[in-house]
């Protein structure tokens, strides 16, 4: 019976094998010896699951290590050795009895420390807080999973960023904007009514990389969501997100005072808009108690807000910030601004607009800031308002889902540019002012920080459309967690939790994901270039758009290219973008001999025979960096089947034929963009380079009706 | 290392558990004791897999006998006792020196018999094609699952509707008109490259139940979905549904000559649209050998059609049917047509307009009509073009999506609906001319025959939505097979199949099932009212509603209530609807002291004191309908909570979690109706009843602007 019954599941299991569905928290087995000496470590769990938290955390040990080493531990009051004991000083006397040193844990940090405990070797996970111990619980289970020994630990590990958090752009309705996943995982009809279990699957994931935040509606918002129909849903979402240490906040549509208030202003300084928020705030945390807070997108491409009533992005944030306050609430204002009004620069206008607010929000609003000037390129300079605005907690927004970079098909690793951003220096404060130090509050002592990345998540059985897309997601979660990580490093702990320990498969996949980002910048932007992808659904080369509602929407607006040359002015003799950054980095991107490469034509406008340091002309550059992308998605492919047979049919199989998809329109994207480029400075290619495919008439009559966005 | 793998995969397996993705095709083991007496008659498979369709019923047949029974047959050349031999006499040997008689079974039926064959005792599966071995296959496999006996079988099966299809209201940007199960699962942005898996457990879902066709987007068609590269999409789809015998098919919108292909005109009587057609089709066949043919909605709703160009819907038909005869294709041309500004009774106007027509339809059209008059209510009369159109193939339109039927939380078992639509009796050629001999051909001896159910398919996990929504699914693929069966009968082979043989699992569960359709229709529109759904999304009652586009969209047009009665006059006295049926159906329905109980205000005006059979007056008739509508859903939660710990967790929380939140609307149909009624009559509720929860101020003034549709 019982042979009969295992040999049953087996065939169950291969039904379902490998569908995505379980992200990097697969737990399959490892091999048997490597397992056996995990057990050694593993013999007993001694870990109450007396609130909800310690008991999500309990239950996931016992699942994670069940899959991976075959066995779970036993559950026990009592230890033995070989024993796990996990919790809070305040919950377990025997950890209490340990008087382990956790000041500097914080309230969600944790340490693990290898320790004899009345006389049996044990593993301690030891935390301030549940949350803290399920943080623990997670980083023991990634310690198996990716291979490493569990002796003689003493790791100590906390976040460097407090609001670490997901930005879905989920509309009520069920459309992701921006989204190429499926639909939203947020079932908003069936809530609160039905609660389904994958929000619960979403949360460990969520919990696993230390994510604690979750802004559940798109940030172009309804006001709808705040209506108490909606605010019943939000809180039955946050009911299940709870125990896994996440909080739920929502997007707020500025004008929803007279939306769904009935009020005929949302001026920020009427009193009765103030009582409004005030009233709508008190509703909110009566019935989710934990609520994180508002995220608002306002006066900003076409969203309402405080300027309809000639007030400033600070009145604005300041009205829901005093509202939140009394509840702990936080607001998230978005400083993504520009307007087709103004003359000047579209990437300098967040800057100007935004820097004279600096010290004029409150102490609970943080200003969310995209990593670039312009809007998720596949690269950008860093935004100049990091370092900016010193008296402003700035939260980095980066985008995890692939607007502008080949949506779901494309394989980009995008811990790549996260890592380039958060790295980027500053100088505010003189060298190693980066990125990541005004983010995480260290430059200037903000103790309110954040990172937000636009969620990539969708109903997909997946979550995020491919296997590639989660480690973006995964990536992410690191990197909110702690900013100076390697994402060289968080690559291979994803490979080994999502495919396998063996270097020979580790290697070549990290390799590959690594020279992704590098890629997609070659063949659809080199050198600096942006903004050249299709009009509104950013699907596909459209260099020559010079239509559509707004200039600075097209591509011409962005390339300038012309008979004589291409790029857009930022330097002093242009736009002077350049001196919006801090001198040491602005005198480098100004002077043509020191900017580096890569941004060259973000900020100068060159002649395409302009010779570059490598000694070729620009045009030659460019020809060669387009045809360098192409080469390495091809290169990616070749890697990828060499690893047939390495990794299980349904993700190799998926991964192969994006893989092919994203080479054709690697080719799309070069082949179309020189064809261009070549009808304006008509110049030949250089030698050993392949025409395009087809005539630029072609590729303009090229239309993309039914392209998601 | 054996047991450990076991283990870890229990764990892996209870990641997955049930959550309905496996549709009835669990097989999960059976038993011990059973799976050893099926194992005796499953020794071994001799079934070449040499082609597509053989390979995958072989596959099938090792699938689902390994999950049930533990161990899948081996596979073998040669026959030993116990051993199951499969396949058609040209490409079996063995089979053929057995000489079967298989005249009877055409192109898709099979016969499963017990015989000794060499000497052998030995199960025969056998047709005349790949695709019936693949359906006698399926066909075993339920006698596995659903507990029948192996020994002594006789069973020759074909199926009595030709084409069985299921149509896709689909759009190509993933939006599913009517469709409550998340966004489509046809992903047309990443085909033809990417050609998701999920299309082969469709297909393998679809062919169990005998399903032979897919028409894949909406009714409501887009034109690009003929284009090339559209075509290219549905070619790479029609890939992989080829092996399990399903052909694809594609809603054409009538002007895509013009939209499309730069025409001036889409007049049928055009040469160049003609021809336009004709090239179409060369092209379509080109990509898609089998493809299956045309849907089409046009002159209907606004859809464009014939009748742009006065002429008639045979002459558009027709056209399209021309163009698709050289290649053996198909028009499914639909009836449902009505006119806002024709003052004729609207559940008049199908009949009026197609009958007519009766013979102008060229030989390959099939006029697809919906069950009833209206539109997919929870009950309606038969069609009265059902008889009326005797030259005319007519193709029945099942809804399987719950447009009007509480969207995907209600539990409604529409197996009850589509017996009782084919059991009636259209008394066209006499007594015992049943809508299902209509529909089958068997009436007028018509060859070409088909059954349409417009699908409840999604994105979701467990593609409809609900565990019960699936028995929907499967029971219109059953009854598609043979319109003869029971519903009852179906509910109970679905039941066995998706939770367990147990018969006090299977009992309460099958009378739930059966009991679910009269509880939807009295808590909704007992006593024949129809049409009081909310406007344009149609969720929730809206008995009151007077205003939007079009007096026959709205609830008054239909129940057409005052101080004095209720009911739409469709008697001699009034509309004379009922003349469009046969004489001894029509003088049924004309007179109050025949018609059902169940008709009455779908055919008379009556006063709100009028007199029933029962006693009763209608007033307090339709508020007890009202009530016995909600205690029968109270009966089917206790009776599902009765069956906590018999269903996994998973599937029985949320069918809990669902028959709560049917509760909660079935008892908000009863009040806000009485509410209305009341507030028209005057009458105070019959003694016992309780009064509505709320005023009908309160119910009016709830709008649902989110509401799926």
């Amino acid at each position: 019976m019982r042979a009969l019954l295992v040999l049953g599941l087996l065939f169950a299991v291969s039904a379902h094998a490998e569908d995505g569905y379980d992200l990097w928290l697969r737990y399959r087995p490892l091999p048997a010896a490597q397992a056996a000496a995990y057990r050694t470590h593993t013999t007993q769990l001694v870990l109450d699951g007396a609130t909800p938290t310690r008991a999500a955390a309990r239950a996931e040990l016992l699942r994670g290590l069940g899959g991976l080493l075959g066995r779970a531990p036993a559950t026990a009051k009592q230890l033995a050795d070989g024993a796990i004991i996990a919790g809070t000083p305040a919950s377990s006397p025997q950890l209490a009895q340990l008087h382990l040193d956790l000041r500097a844990l914080g309230d969600e940090g944790y340490l693990i420390h290898s320790a004899t405990v009345n006389g049996h070797a044990a593993t301690v996970i030891a935390a301030n807080t549940d949350t803290g111990v399920l943080y623990g619980v997670f980083r023991l289970l990634r310690l198996v999973q990716t291979g490493q020994p569990l002796e003689h630990l003493d790791l100590r590990d906390a976040p460097r960023e407090k609001v670490r958090i997901l930005d879905h752009w989920d509309n009520l309705d069920g459309h992701v904007e921006r989204g190429y996943a499926g639909a939203s995982i947020w079932d908003w009809w069936k809530l609160p009514g039905y609660v389904d279990p994958r929000y619960t699957d979403y949360a460990r994931a969520n919990a696993s990389i230390g994510i604690n935040g979750a802004v559940l509606n798109n940030v172009n918002a309804n006001a709808a969501v705040l209506t108490h129909e909606y605010l019943l849903k939000a809180a039955a979402v946050a009911g299940a997100l709870r125990p896994y240490g996440i909080r739920v906040y929502l997007s707020a549509r500025f004008s929803a005072p007279i939306e769904i208030g009935g009020l005929k202003t949302a001026d920020p300084l009427d009193p009765a808009v103030q009582a409004w928020w005030r009233a709508k705030a008190d509703e909110i945390y009566a019935l989710i108690p934990d609520f994180g807070g508002l995220l608002v997108k306002a006066s900003s491409e076409g969203q309402p807000g405080p300027q309809d009533y000639h007030r400033s992005h600070a009145d604005g944030a300041n009205l829901l910030a005093d509202a939140l306050a009394p509840h702990g609430g936080i607001v998230m204002w978005r400083a993504f601004v520009y307007s087709n009004a103004n003359p000047d620069d579209r990437a300098k206008q967040a800057y100007t607009e935004f820097k004279p607010l600096d010290g004029q929000f409150h102490d609970n609003v943080l200003v969310q800031v995209k990593n670039g000037p312009v809007d998720f390129q596949p690269r950008e300079p860093f935004s100049p308002l990091f370092g900016a605005m010193p008296k402003t907690p700035l939260m980095m927004e980066f985008q995890i889902t692939k607007e502008y970079l080949g949506f779901a098909t494309h394989l980009v690793y995008l811990g790549a540019l996260y890592e380039e951003v958060l790295q980027s220096d500053t100088y505010a404060r003189g060298q190693g002012s980066t990125v990541a130090k005004v983010v995480d509050g260290e430059l200037e002592g903000h103790r309110l920080t954040g990172i937000a990345g636009v969620a990539n998540i969708g109903a997909d059985r997946d979550w995020c459309g491919s296997t590639f897309n989660q480690a973006n997601w995964y990536a992410f979660g690191r990197l909110a967690w702690d900013p100076t990580q390697s994402a060289r490093a968080i690559a291979d702990d994803w490979a080994r939790m999502i495919f396998t320990n063996d270097a020979t498969v580790v290697k070549p996949v990290v390799d590959m994901m690594m020279a992704s980002r590098e890629a997609v910048v070659d063949y659809m932007t080199p050198l600096g270039l942006h903004h050249l992808m299709g009009r509104g659904h950013h699907y596909g080369p459209m260099p020559w758009d010079d239509a559509g509602p707004r200039p600075d929407w097209t591509p011409v607006y962005f390339h300038r290219a012309d008979q004589n040359g291409i790029g857009f002015d930022r330097s002093r003799t242009g736009s002077d973008a350049v001196d919006q950054y801090a001198k040491p980095v602005a005198d480098g991107f100004n002077d043509l001999k020191t900017i580096p490469d890569t941004y060259l034509l973000w900020f100068h406008h060159v002649a395409w025979d302009y010779r570059m340091r490598s000694g070729r002309t620009l045009w030659e550059e460019l020809v060669r960096h387009y045809t360098q992308g192409v080469d390495e998605v091809k290169q990616m492919r070749a890697t990828w089947a060499k690893l047939k047979g390495r990794i299980d049919a349904e993700r190799f199989d998926k991964t192969a034929a994006f893989l092919g998809i994203q080479q054709d329109e690697a080719q799309w994207w070069r082949d179309a963009s020189i064809a261009y480029w070549q009808s304006l400075n008509g110049l030949p290619l250089p030698a050993g380079y392949a025409p395009p495919a087809q005539s630029l008439a072609y590729y303009k009559s090229l239309s993309f009706p039914t392209a998601p966005h």
